[in-house]
């Protein structure tokens, strides 16, 4: 079978992002990462911010985000939370997106929401956390935070999120066909092998 | 750093044990699979036939196997069932074998066994369970059970085992640096990565 939709999810910090924008180039399809946060943003009515904040992230659990949905905005049920309702627009929005054609897609949960296509290639990248932290420091900067003490913040609402709207584990080998420490293989390695492997399905 | 140990565990009936003795042919270094059921055999005094049943399986909670370890097998410690004096076995066996130099290592836990050596490669293939189901009986033959249930009755073992003496949960990404659905990504495709990835890492 034909892999036309590459999704890649990532720990933070692994290159994921990075090596999915290099397969994009190489194959010569879209990439969509703030891309997709723009257009969940346009269907939503929710601010890109918010999204880029939230769309990986624990669903909101706080009063407020109930309170807010129940406020009537336009297109929120009642009684869905902002969250929930966020991870609707989502599924929409990256359903639709596969439909176009061939892309690459970073990130949030599209391996789970697009699991019945068999035109897929889910792709997971991690390294081990010194790496990561390395990483993050040398393209983010430092932060009040220590960069262990982000990587286990972003991993862990990330973790949580998917769990919690896929009653999945992340970052289980058997829910993706191609996983990579990017660390021991090298990003440009990971790129040449996820290129040959679409190129090998055709 | 340079990776001179591979280490390959995998789902049963997925081809991981092919990808394996493939890859140590294209470098030119032992493959451990029989061999290493041979050589705990030589050291435990255990019947290699046991020892392929019950070496990555769950381990022994009958009586038993108690009772066979309190008979005062030389060498089994006092109240240590058969299943641990095994397991121990297998570990001093695993350990050595590496220290002997660069090979290929089947199942039995041995990314596990081997995760402080940095010069390790640790692989993990799986695929899907019908071409899993397909893949066994074309190799295999037929039995008296059904293929599905034969895939989950030896991949339940193996991961009772694994968790049981690793407290790690199996086939989990980040536990291994490769882990590839050799059902989409094709058997020669898996061992040619492997086989540069191991290159590159020169």
């Amino acid at each position: 079978m034909e892999k036309k939709i590459i999704t890649i999810s990532r720990q933070f910090g692994s290159g994921g992002r990075t090596i999915g924008r290099a397969v994009a180039e190489k194959l010569g399809i879209p990439f969509y990462d703030k891309e997709l946060v723009d257009q969940i943003a346009l269907e939503s009515g929710f601010d890109p911010g918010y999204i880029a904040e939230h769309g990986e992230h624990a669903p909101g659990k706080s009063l407020f985000s109930y309170a807010f949905a129940s406020m009537g905005m336009p297109g929120v049920m009642q009684g869905m939370s902002s969250a929930d309702f966020l991870w609707t627009i989502q599924c929409n929005v990256i359903l639709q997106l596969a439909e176009k054609g061939p892309c690459v897609i970073v990130g949030r949960n599209a391996d789970y929401i697009l699991k019945d296509r068999e035109d897929c290639l889910h792709v997971f990248i991690h390294a081990d956390t010194h790496y990561r932290a390395d990483r993050i420091v040398r393209l983010y900067g430092e932060s009040e935070k220590a960069p262990l003490a982000r990587l286990e913040e972003k991993d862990k609402r990330r973790r949580v999120n998917y769990e919690h709207y896929t009653g999945r584990d992340w970052g289980k080998a058997e829910n993706y066909d191609v996983c990579l420490n990017s660390a021991v293989v090298g990003e440009e390695a990971c790129v040449d092998f996820i290129v040959s492997t679409v190129n090998n399905s055709k």
